[in-house]
């Protein structure tokens, strides 16, 4: 007898395909609007495209293996370094701002949990050859807008925000040394899962001044007044400027809706290439995971080894959204029933049963029919069971009406 | 600096992507006015899944490896045995007849040549759940539909079909013995590219009658006039009645259309799991490989060891139907271009421009803009280059024509 799939993988049956199928169409709809265009790289990739960007590490999370071309290879984990890689390759030819998008699948060997997948697919939208700030603006409207098309509003999603170089700034006027910035980021990313003692204690041991360390335990309320009032001035100016006109942008880009954003400066997103503005989007409940996470990583590509181009983007998977979707009754494919049902009486031969299924496919309608000559109430129950939203009985003289 | 994609995998680019995207917004636009419903599998499967089906010379061609969990893991080379299993394990709550497809994405390890892939996308259309032939007819003019849709004609494609019960009858009659008829089939697999003396010398080999070998050579020429004068009225009458109306019902389902279809009885299609009706499509200029082959295999499933239940389905690559359609100008994919690009004058702010793009995006279009203030002439240009279908100039009032 078979098996199931794999511990982790899903198999998608046509109502989670339509699911599926629902969540992507939303994403290219939405991404086609910010004028984005759909690219993909291949599933499986050299292993030294991802310890290249991620050190040695990775590999403990890769589904990585020797081919029997003796190459090392791994199967995607992330997106960033194959389209790294491509806007490398053509990195002359491109009309720049690049403004891409993709929707691969993605693999890592998580140590198996309860619901725990080890696969997912993840949208991926990005940006190259831009510095401007109006780049980030459109990344993080492009996101919200996302949300709006499936239903969810600034009640049900916030999009925290922050900025590298702006906490950056702010750490340095509490007093916080150079050197121990990495550090200090490093509790912070962690601060809504330690307890604020321990947080405290780390601060201390990293030298950060008494005074400092109890605003930056509670930095996620710090204020954009608070920015400007402690480093508007300083030689972080620029940055906060460039930080306000993003707050005035990215409503404008939602028609006017400033409800959305919220500045957050606890946002650090683990990863270390970020440079500059990072944002993850979070339901407001806060029973979920993040739906999606991202910033500006304008050194990545240079330090690949690819082209030096300014790049931002962010990640949004199928997974935590489609939680997310159900969980608010805004999990809504369409039908994938047939549209029409055609039955005949036994009298009538197949064939005129197939022309009459002919001539309406040929005019876009769905069509299913019984295989066989048989019964009409077995034609009937067929068509019921099968959902179409109408049945023809031939027998008759065209309609017959809604089915069911 | 960077290598490129593995060999034998492909990187998407936009233009790429898009003709992907055409090929299969058609198969899916087609399979659902047959009422096909789609599913998708894991890409990474359970060794034993393909060597059950195929034995163990199969795992030469396998991207094939041993998982960080220690199981014995292979990318997907082919679709069946995924959706045998899925549908064995819901054999008794799915719907009958299962009219399922797919388009995954699948991996072989192929000896590399020049142009040769390591992975394409084939379109899998199955039915499962009835011995009716009207599903083979189904299956037959839903690949006609496609490539109808494509817009190649029966000109350009033909349909070869043959029937693996009416193809041993036929044997049987010309005095090929029982247990010769496997040797047979294999010797017919290969007419095409064999000579025909070698062809003659297998034939004789396998203790084929003298006065069938020229008859068997030829098979290919072999009309169903002579099938049914020859085998009409034996035990397989049954079955050549059934591929009587099997050739009636196809038209019928191409609206009258009878030019596609070939009798061929040289059509064996390798596998050894065919048990009915088999058919390929091909280019009538005999230019590229199988555009499409399927059949029935209804011992599949319980031979699998999953449900017994009979079945039938095709598949379609990607890759050489992409050929054909760039070699007769039809491959049409849709524009990647924005709808709109929005231009203003300088003076004009930024977050002006960014409410005028929020308006045009709420009602669907797709919108790009300078990302900054520049003058008009960068921005007609860069509109230009875009290839977006219109250029508004916000500095004006309103509408500025057809772009470039």
């Amino acid at each position: 007898m078979f098996k199931g799939a794999l511990p982790g993988f899903r198999d998608f049956y046509p109502q989670e395909l339509a699911e599926r199928a629902h969540i992507m169409r939303i994403w290219r709809e939405v991404a086609r609007r910010y004028a984005f265009v759909e690219y993909d790289g291949p599933p499986l990739e050299p292993l030294d495209l991802y310890t290249k960007k991620s050190g040695d590490e990775i590999v403990g999370q890769l589904y990585n293996f020797v081919d029997k071309g003796g190459r090392e290879v791994a199967l995607r984990p992330e997106m960033t370094p194959t389209v790294a890689r491509m806007v490398a390759a053509r990195a002359n030819a491109l009309r720049k701002p690049v403004r891409w998008f993709s929707m691969p699948q993605l693999f890592r060997y998580e140590r198996q949990q309860k619901g725990r997948l080890r696969e997912h697919y993840q949208l991926n939208v990005d940006l190259f050859g831009t510095s401007d700030i109006a780049a980030d603006a459109e990344l993080v409207a492009c996101a919200v807008d996302m949300m709006r098309a499936f239903g969810l509003e600034s009640s049900d999603v916030v999009v925290r925000v922050s900025d590298r170089r702006i906490l950056h700034a702010f750490l340095r006027s509490l007093g916080v040394a150079e050197e121990a910035i990495g550090g200090v980021y490093g509790v912070i990313d962690k601060l809504e899962r330690t307890p604020a003692q321990v947080s405290g204690e780390k601060l201390a041991a990293l030298g950060v001044p008494a005074q400092a360390i109890e605003r930056i335990i509670t930095i996620a309320s710090v204020t954009f007044d608070e920015v400007q009032a402690r480093i508007g001035a300083s030689s972080a100016a620029e940055q906060v400027e460039e930080f306000a006109r993003f707050l005035r942008y990215v409503p404008a880009l939602l028609g006017g809706d400033a409800r959305w954003l919220q500045l957050d400066l606890s946002i650090v997103r683990g990863l270390a290439y970020y440079t500059g503005i990072v944002f993850e989007l979070f339901d407001r409940s806060g029973e979920f995971r993040a739906i999606c996470g991202g910033g500006r990583y304008d050194n990545l590509l240079k330090s690949l080894g690819g082209a030096d181009m300014p790049a931002l983007g962010f990640g949004m998977g199928d997974v935590v959204l489609g939680e997310l979707l159900r969980s608010r009754g805004l999990m809504k494919p369409e039908s994938t029933a047939a549209d029409v049902w055609l039955g005949a009486a036994e009298s009538v031969p197949l064939e005129q049963v197939m022309a009459e299924a002919a001539r309406r496919r040929g005019a876009g309608e769905s069509v299913e029919y019984a295989l066989r000559t048989q019964s009409m109430s077995k034609q009937r129950k067929a068509a019921q069971a099968s959902g179409a939203r109408e049945f023809v009985d031939l027998s008759n003289d065209g309609n017959d009406g809604r089915n069911g």
